[in-house]
C-alpha cells in the first residue's frame, strides 16, 4: 500500500491508472476506520482494479460549534486497517493542500440539504458535496463507495454526481452494526460505557418500526410516537428527529410511500450525536 | 465536424479521446458565434488534437428579468462558423439534457462573484461556474478557452477549476474588437445603428485610461471621472460601473496595483448592457 499526501501526486497516479484502463474504486473517509469502512474497502477491492482509500477530516463539513477539533484520529491504526482490507493507495492530504487560504468554491445540492441532518447542521452537506467533488476530480474513479448509515449523505452525493455529470458510479453499501445493534460510527468512540449501553435503544426502535410495518401498521404518527417512547427509555439528551422518508426523492412523508420507506433518526446521548436508519419494504 | 446533442454520447466520445491520449481543447459558448469565439476555436485548434465547441444558452446564468428568451440564436450559421474555424465536435445539448426537472446542484465561487457583474447580476456567476463544471466533467478537456472580454468570468472559472481540482488548464485569450473598437459580443446584435455608434465611447474611454496611466497619471478617481465624462458623451442609459481591479485577486482597488491594473466597465445603451475592459501595465 502506497501513502500519498499531495494532490498533484495523487492526480498523476490516477492519470496513470486511467491510461492503463484500470478500474479505480475510492472509499472517501474521515479516518478512524471501523468495520463499516472495512466493508466499503473490501467491496471496492472485489469490484475494482485499484482501491484508493482517502482519509481527510474535512473542516468544511463541520459547523463552528461542532467536533472538528476533537474528532477521533489514529493514522497508524488506520494505515493498518486500510492495508489489511485491501487498499492500494491511502490518500491523506493535509488541510492546506485541500483548502488553500484563498479557497472560495463550494458545491451545494439545494433542497434536500436543508432537511433532517441539514436542519441541525446547516453547512454540513455543502462541505460534503464540496470535498467529494474535489476527491472525484483528484482520483477520477469509476466507483465511489458510501455507507447507508449516512443515508442522506449518500442520496445527496448521488444527486450531486448526477447533476454535475461526474463519470463515477456511487455505490451505497449496507450499514454494519456492532453485536448489540449499534451502527458502526467513528463517533461511537465518544460514548461513555453507560451512554453506549443506553444508545442500543436506537436500533431497537428502528427494528420495532420494521416489525410494526410488517404487521400491517400504516400510521406513521403512531409508529413514530412508539419509537419516541422507546428511545426515551435510553434517557437521551435530545431527540433531534425521528422521520419517515421517501427514499426515491429523499423527502419527509407522513404517509408510507411505496415500495419502501426509510426511517431515520438522530439522537444525542450526552455530547454525542448519533444517527441511524432502516429501510423497510411496504408489503 | 460531428454534432453531438446528448450528454452520454459526448461522454463516450471524450472517453475515447482520453483512451488514445489525444489532447482535448474545449471552447464553451452560448452560440451566436462571432470573431471572438472564432479566435478561441482557432487557438484550441492550434494547441489541441481534438477541438470541442459547445453551444448552450445556459438558463442558470440569466436572471429572471434578463434576456434569456431573446438571446440571439442561429444554429445553422454557428455550425458553419464552428466548422470553418476548425471544430471537430460541436456539442449542443438541450436544456432538459443539462438541467433535468429535479436538478438541484450548483457550484459557487464566493466573494469575487458578488462584485461588479455579480452585483448587477446576482446569480450570474453561479450559473457560469455550474455549467462550466458540468461541461468539464462531460468533455474532460486538457484545455478550456475563455475570452478576456468577460474578465471576471475568466478569473472565477480559473479559481473554480483550481479550487475543485479539475485537471484542466483554463486559457484566457485577448479581446477581439470590431474595426471601430467595440468588443465582439453576441449582445452587440441588440444595438440599433445609433446605439452602436454611441457605444464606441466605451473602448475610447478605456484607451484614454491606458494613455493616461502611460503618461504618469496615478489618481484612479481622476481617471475614472474623465472616463465617465467620455462615456456620457455617448448618451448611455446608465453606467453600471467603471472600476479599477487588481487582476491578481480580482479585487476593486482605489490605488493602482502593480504590476498591472484591469480597468473594467459595464454600460447600458437602450436595453442593451455592454461590458468591456483593458489591462494596463503600470510602468
Amino acid at each position: 500500500m502506497e501513502i500519498i499526501r499531495s494532490v498533484p501526486e495523487m492526480r498523476r497516479a490516477s492519470a496513470g491508472f486511467a491510461g492503463k484502463g484500470r478500474v479505480v474504486g475510492i472509499v472517501p473517509t474521515m479516518g478512524y476506520l471501523h468495520d463499516g469502512h472495512v466493508s466499503l474497502i473490501r467491496h471496492a477491492r472485489s469490484t475494482s482494479d485499484v482501491v484508493i482509500t482517502t482519509i481527510f477530516v474535512n473542516p468544511a463539513q463541520f459547523g463552528p460549534s461542532e467536533d472538528f477539533d476533537r474528532y477521533p484520529r489514529d493514522f497508524e491504526r488506520d494505515e493498518r486497517t486500510a492495508r489489511d482490507a485491501g487498499t492500494d493507495i491511502l490518500f491523506a492530504p493535509g488541510r492546506e493542500e485541500m483548502y488553500p487560504e484563498d479557497y472560495r468554491t463550494f458545491v451545494v445540492t439545494e433542497g434536500v440539504s436543508t432537511i433532517l441532518e441539514g436542519e441541525f447542521r446547516p453547512t454540513h452537506f455543502r462541505g460534503v458535496t464540496t470535498v467529494v467533488a474535489k476527491l472525484l476530480n483528484i482520483t477520477r474513479p469509476e466507483k465511489a463507495m458510501f455507507g447507508q448509515k449516512d443515508a442522506q449523505q449518500a442520496f445527496i452525493v448521488q444527486r450531486m454526481v448526477r447533476d454535475l455529470n461526474f463519470d463515477t458510479e456511487v455505490v451505497v453499501r449496507p450499514i454494519v452494526r456492532e453485536a448489540d445493534g449499534i451502527a458502526m460510527s467513528s463517533r461511537n468512540a465518544y460514548l461513555s460505557k453507560d451512554e453506549r449501553g443506553r444508545a442500543t435503544v436506537l436500533y431497537a426502535s428502528l427494528q420495532y418500526a420494521a416489525r410494526s410495518v410488517a404487521a400491517g401498521e400504516r400510521d406513521t404518527k403512531k409508529i413514530a410516537s412508539e419509537m419516541r417512547s422507546m428511545v426515551n427509555t435510553g434517557r437521551p439528551e435530545q431527540i433531534d428527529y425521528i422521520s419517515f422518508i421517501d427514499p426515491e426523492r429523499f423527502a419527509i412523508v407522513s404517509e408510507l410511500p411505496r415500495p419502501s420507506v426509510l426511517v431515520a433518526l438522530a439522537v444525542r446521548f450526552g455530547r454525542t450525536r448519533l444517527i441511524d436508519n432502516i429501510m423497510i419494504d411496504i408489503p
